[in-house]
């Protein structure tokens, strides 16, 4: 079986969630103040300028130990050997995504719903991506805030483990981790913050 | 060596060129009327609608013979087992997606200039997209119209057999076929026809 990595303090990026800075530094605070496992996401641009960005964060990444995930595209994870991909409702099948990635690449789903949770807990997903549990200005798109007493029922209610997305940051994060997931996954409180670095370590 | 299908009436189409008509309706007409490759674009929407997308034509296209050949998406290709991929300069590297696709996948590459034609030449694409040919309103994003006598310089200083795009109708098609390539890709001639059976039909 695989090992999950370390996604206590997960955090998700992309050129777009850090308009004034590059990726690689961002990235590189912030594991520099506590983060754990890095997912790359790009909704627009090209597959060419994904795969770049990807290549470059997997060079800061790798060496020293920090899983890179690639968000919804399984070619640009394949192309540049990512760690892992994480796919939502919208993308690609869990168990169409195994089966090109193979048994040793983590998986990750996201689920909005009990139903959805219960559904991905039979599949060969790694994780599971609970959220949003609160509403998220990064997100505009996403499914209503579930809150923290559904966080945990699904929870509860999975045996995989679970990192909570969507509005987290570092006043709720006690209350959230609570609720038993594994990890938490931060865009905005660190991608936003003024010093990465920091941001990060006040998770922790 | 790969075996290259029958490129010579090669459609590109995708939900965004038939807004009030189905894929599948679309591209069986057009198959009736002789096109003989079938390329899915979809740069909107999900990837989970791409692979359904891709499935519903393939299961038109495979029993008759047909090749279907996804635009850009390696993932989508590799998901349905789709018999190519055309990638642009702005896709995936044609090196890195041959390595993912295989030896016996198809894998053509976009082309707007001698010098893009001569790098591609050099790599392990299957075949050359030229274009565009004429100024066209489907790909607002194109690079300036290369005309007859570029597209026919391309042709003859590389030796990857070519199929010719942007602007192509039946009113011109002769004179694209005298530039020396093998194929014609066409999108709107046969899209935007009332009767894409015949529209098709009138190419040959």
């Amino acid at each position: 079986m695989r090992a999950l990595p370390d996604l206590s303090l997960y955090l998700v990026i992309g050129p777009g969630d850090i308009p004034a800075r590059s990726l690689n530094d961002v990235v590189r605070d912030a594991v520099r103040g506590g983060v754990t496992a890095v997912q790359l996401r790009r909704k627009e641009g090209s597959t060419r300028a994904f795969i770049e960005d990807a290549r470059a964060l997997l060079a800061l990444l790798r060496p020293i130990g920090i899983p890179l995930i690639i968000n919804d595209r399984v070619d640009v994870a394949l192309a540049v050997n990512a760690d892992g991909v994480h796919v939502g409702q919208d993308d690609m099948d869990v168990e169409d995504a195994r089966r090109l990635l193979g048994p040793d690449c983590l998986i990750g789903v996201s689920v909005t719903t009990l139903v959805q949770a219960r559904h991905a807990d039979g599949t060969s997903a790694d994780y599971l991506g609970i959220g949003p549990v609160f509403t998220t200005a990064t997100k505009p798109d996403a499914a209503p805030a579930l809150g923290l007493s559904a966080t945990a029922e699904i929870c509860r209610d999975t045996r995989t483990p679970s990192v909570a997305i969507g509005g987290i940051n570092q006043h709720n994060a006690a209350d959230v981790r609570a609720t038993g997931v594994c990890g938490l996954a931060v865009v905005s409180a660190i991608c936003a913050a003024p010093d990465p670095a920091a941001a990060a370590a006040a998770f922790r």
